[in-house]
């Protein structure tokens, strides 16, 4: 009975979060199983993952170099952890099942080879040899497949579902974009007219193609039309239709595509979902039914049904679990049958915020106090709406002063009186709400503006401490304190109701962001991977202090004189996962990132760094290989989740 | 009985076009409404709305200038003509009506207006004195309220439907904006930080506000980021979050509010139209009514809707007309109902292809010959596949000699031989089909082929024989023959079924997309004329050969040494209506905005001319403004369309 028990807690809990892992149902199977969904076990796989990652910063080229034996120790026991979860993963599903699912060929694979190549590598370092870490291009798809990560996984099944589609409009778009290159090379190649640079303009067929796909991010408008435009107005026409068709239209499309699919792949994923959760209730119902009578219908007891609530859901009380069952048993007959009992998981996902009208800590101790006419008179003034409204003046007035020089002593002591401003609203509010109430999980704003004010107390406290022991301020205590003072402002919002509706739909799609979030680190992660062994070591960053007279070419003397190094833009090269992070997201923008990759492409650049002309292209394919990926494909649909939310919450 | 058919004649072609107009229903103005709605006198609004917009070409500061006394003498021609149209308007609907409607409120006013501005600036003129010619900012909104455009003012009321909910989420940016702004500046402000131009980083609150409004533009990513970065690499955080919040989440909320606005009033405004449809056609269907027999229904006699369909379009067929008779009468009763009587209007805007299996003419002429078993083998394989594979690949083999150097003579003689091969085709499938069903209007591919192709041999026979006769060949002539071949190419994509499905999708919004021209044709309109009062004259363009030394500096020597000098963008100005209109094309797109308008923000550049830092300021606003109207909601629409249009057609 126990283990009838055991397997129907493990189906109601799988329906409840969604798991769909098709597990042996023999009792040693389902303890494993419970194993292997502990939360304790799943965070040490994050942790595991997270660190693997985090090798990037260590490995060569790193932000804190360690030596190959260090990271190499801690690869391997990563490997180790994720081939631990991969077996214990084995054990708990059908050797059939497991070996059907992509997924676990997937981490097999990714896992062999990563052995594979670190032994490589080892060899090859140890021997004095050049050896290149390829397959840390694998390490992100581990974070997809091995976590269970399924809204992630979800996502890239919605980019694989959408793929086809996308790539038809994307041939038709290139179709397009070569096209127009044709007829640029045929009006502007022969009427020898020179760019800002000096160098031909449009009389290279390759060029032009690159040239135009960058106009369709609007990268080089205008300057990639101006020599045009300064011969002829009427070649303007040439560039409009472009911008309009390929700029505005095509792009367009790709968003519809990217769109129609993630709502076609939405509605079947969700109705996938109902389905495969309703099964397993069904199951569950089985084990535990019992027929009444002759004939009748296989019902469950409410004896039974409590236990098993108690086993998925410990730390329920009495009060919610017998709330659930009235629910499901409206006619009050002590048992239900298999449409009632399928609710159960659904009704378990709801969270139920239990307002019980408590007495105020203060009341109960000092009634007499509490009630008098005048505390009665506070309690009355702080729940009226002029209250909020002399607050919200307050936070306006104290926008006012944070906008000023705060080495003004009239400024630094106005804060005080802001602060204690706040403490007062907040000391108010508890005096006149029950405690508990006011720090309710769903009272976003309480704790928001609790812990802003506090932390701007201390902050302030402790560096109002240092100037007056050493007369030195901290500088990062003192950036921490004015971020939390500006961060008060954001309270305003709450007070006007338009603007609470679109605050509460971005904190909604927060969590669904974050899953955008690990997509775009397992993107990023891959291009950074490749694009640190193709350019490590190009460009490098001086200090701003710094004497260096290869200060003003990043250190590298083909870039003197070119627009890059004008910029400033040193800092923006791939000599560690981190500056690599950021040239992706400046890529992303899309902004300037000709000029960025101004000396990725250089020919003459990269001739002397042995790479020669294939590398040139090479980092061409690279760039825009990235723009398809990230701006037309993960861009549009983080769009396309913004648009669908937006419509569905607000 | 006439007035009564006249009458419901035009309810019918009401209801059939989709006029919302309350007419008067006595005879003499139903003839001025029928005389309202003859496309001579709509053709005739639209020319003189095109004339009046077009004066912006010669009036100061004009592309050809023309002195004053003629320019007005045309504005006067057609402010008159749009008085008389306005009148004719009012004797065509009840007076109470009339003065309700604020398109007509709206016409007179800008006619006055117009006449007033141009009496003033005459007078200003003649005496001497400075004027501005401020009523041609009211131009283009004759487009919008003069015609019958109503989609075009469907467009309009369609934002001004969803301006309060973008303003919401405008105001909740803005305050975003601001709110990081105020932490830029107490996190930046005090490091003694520099941009790349020496001036000092983000101090002034105002300046830290712009650079961040441009920001969310992407424009001066990663400039403005830059010297934090190069600080420190922990200030990227505030850039990251930034972009992650204004430029990628409120962007993306503009467009889920435009498009949700867009599709509750597209269904809405669908909603009304056929109401009102409806509404009109019940009319009609009482005007031509008769009882049969006691308390029968009311029906309407073939023979007066003969006479009916025969007077809303003359020039129907009479298959065609008892086509639609027997598709309403499907009883054969010889009258109709009111609910068959109001499809009429539906039915007539369907458009009937008759496919009429006509014999060829060369087989009515030479039977035999048509006939005989080598015509049928030309006419099979003409039908065949291969013959369209055949022509796939000519056309393949065709793009790579268009891309080699046409002063070749083995290049420049293949394209006889092309052309020779193109003919051939047309002249084999004209064979094998019936001309007139080969030349079917909706054969887009058919039409299209023919056209470029003997445009193309037109054009290389002159441009041959100019370069025989004369040695001398015409670069414009040249330039046209280029066009129609790389344009022959896209013949391609109709070979391919996955593409031909976007291609339809695309032709099919074609005309909408048209719709948003003029929509973006009033706004520019709009900026153009205020921006040219603003900025006209203060960057000058030299021609390439020019030797004169102003050219480094655009003609202002306080743009000596700036970027925009450097990018030579002299060309980029307001200094007549088409040069304004590209400029703000390329702020549409959007990029190096900031720069564009540099030299219209540079305080100094300004103060010299006299206007002071009031214009420094006011040049912001004009771009941020731009900005907002053009970017955030023009262009939203716009995207918002496609989504719409491809998400129902593709
Ligand atoms: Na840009």
């Amino acid at each position: 009975m126990t283990e009838k028990f055991d397997l129907a807690t493990v189906y109601v809990s799988d329906a409840q979060y969604n798991r769909n892992i098709f597990f042996d149902t023999s009792p040693q199977a389902v303890r494993l199983y419970l194993l292997y969904n502990h939360w304790f076990m799943q965070m040490l796989v994050y942790v595991f993952i997270i660190i693997n990652l985090a090798l990037a910063l260590f490995e060569d080229p790193a932000v804190v170099p360690l030596p190959i034996w260090a990271t190499s120790t801690i690869e391997i026991v990563c490997l180790s952890a994720f081939t631990v979860r991969i077996v214990h993963y084995a054990k708990v599903i059908p050797k059939d099942k497991f070996w059907k699912d992509p997924k676990n060929i997937c981490i097999i694979i990714i896992v062999t080879l990563s052995f594979i190549d670190l032994t490589i590598y080892g060899a090859l370092k140890t021997s004095g040899y050049f050896g290149i870490r390829w397959s840390r291009v694998l390490r992100p798809l581990l974070l997809v497949n091995v976590t269970e990560g399924r809204q992630l996984r979800r996502a890239f099944r919605s980019i694989r579902n959408a793929l086809p589609q996308i790539s038809y409009v994307f041939l038709l778009f290139m179709f397009s974009v070569l096209v127009f290159s044709l007829m640029a090379l045929k009006l502007f190649g022969k009427r020898g007219l020179f760019t800002i640079d000096g160098s031909p303009y449009f009389t290279d067929y390759l060029d032009i193609v690159f040239d135009l796909y960058v106009l369709v991010t609007t990268a080089n408008s205008p300057d990639v039309m101006m020599p045009a435009y300064n011969y002829s107005v009427f070649f303007t026409i040439f560039f409009i239709l472009y911008i309009v068709i390929n700029t505005y239209t095509f792009m367009s499309f790709f968003l519809a595509v990217v769109y129609n699919n993630y709502k076609k792949y939405l509605k079947e994923e969700v109705r996938q979902l109902v389905k495969a959760r309703r099964y397993k209730m069904c199951r569950a119902f089985s084990l535990l039914q019992e027929t009444r009578g002759e004939g009748g219908e296989p019902v469950v007891t409410q004896a039974k049904w409590n236990r098993l609530v108690k086993l998925v859901k410990p730390n329920i009380s009495i009060a919610h679990r017998e709330l659930l069952w009235s629910v499901l048993d409206d006619q009050n007959k002590g048992h239900i049958g298999k449409f009632a009992f399928v609710q159960l998981a659904d009704l378990l996902s709801i969270q139920v915020i239990t307002v019980k009208s408590q007495a105020h800590p203060i009341q109960i101790c000092f009634p007499s106090l509490y009630n008098s006419s005048a505390s009665r008179f506070i309690r009355y003034m702080v729940h009226h709406r002029m209250f909020v409204y002399i607050y919200d003046l307050i936070i306006l007035v104290n926008a006012v002063f944070i906008g000023l020089d705060e080495e003004n002593p009239v400024v630094s002591n106005a804060e005080w009186g802001f602060l204690a401003l706040y403490m007062l609203e907040i000391i108010l509010k508890l005096y006149s709400t029950e405690p508990r109430a006011f720090f309710a999980r769903h009272h976003f704003w309480n704790w928001f503006d609790t812990i802003i004010v506090v932390s701007a107390l201390f902050g302030t406290i402790i560096n109002s401490a240092l100037k007056h022991s050493g007369g030195y301020t901290s500088r990062q205590i003192l950036d921490i304190v004015f971020i939390l003072r500006v961060l008060r402002l954001i309270r305003l919002v709450d007070s006007i109701k338009r603007f609470r509706a679109i605050i509460n739909t971005l904190i909604k799609i927060g969590p669904t962001i974050l899953i955008f979030g690990q997509l775009i680190v397992v993107v990023y992660y891959i291009f950074a991977m490749v694009g640190m062994e193709l350019f490590k070591g190009k460009v490098h960053f001086f200090e701003p202090n710094s004497t260096s007279p290869d200060q003003e070419y990043c250190g590298n003397p083909l870039l003197k004189g070119t627009t890059f190094a004008k910029l400033n833009y040193c800092k923006n090269n791939f000599n560690n996962v981190i500056s690599s992070f950021i040239v992706l997201l400046e890529l992303t923008v899309v902004n300037q990132w000709h000029d960025i990759l101004y000396i990725y492409r250089s020919k003459s650049a990269l001739l002397t760094s042995g790479f020669t002309a294939v590398t040139h292209v090479s980092a061409r394919i690279f760039f825009v290989l990235f723009h398809i990926v990230v701006v037309i494909i993960i861009i549009n649909i983080f769009v396309a989740f913004i648009l669908e939310a937006f419509l569905v919450e607000y």
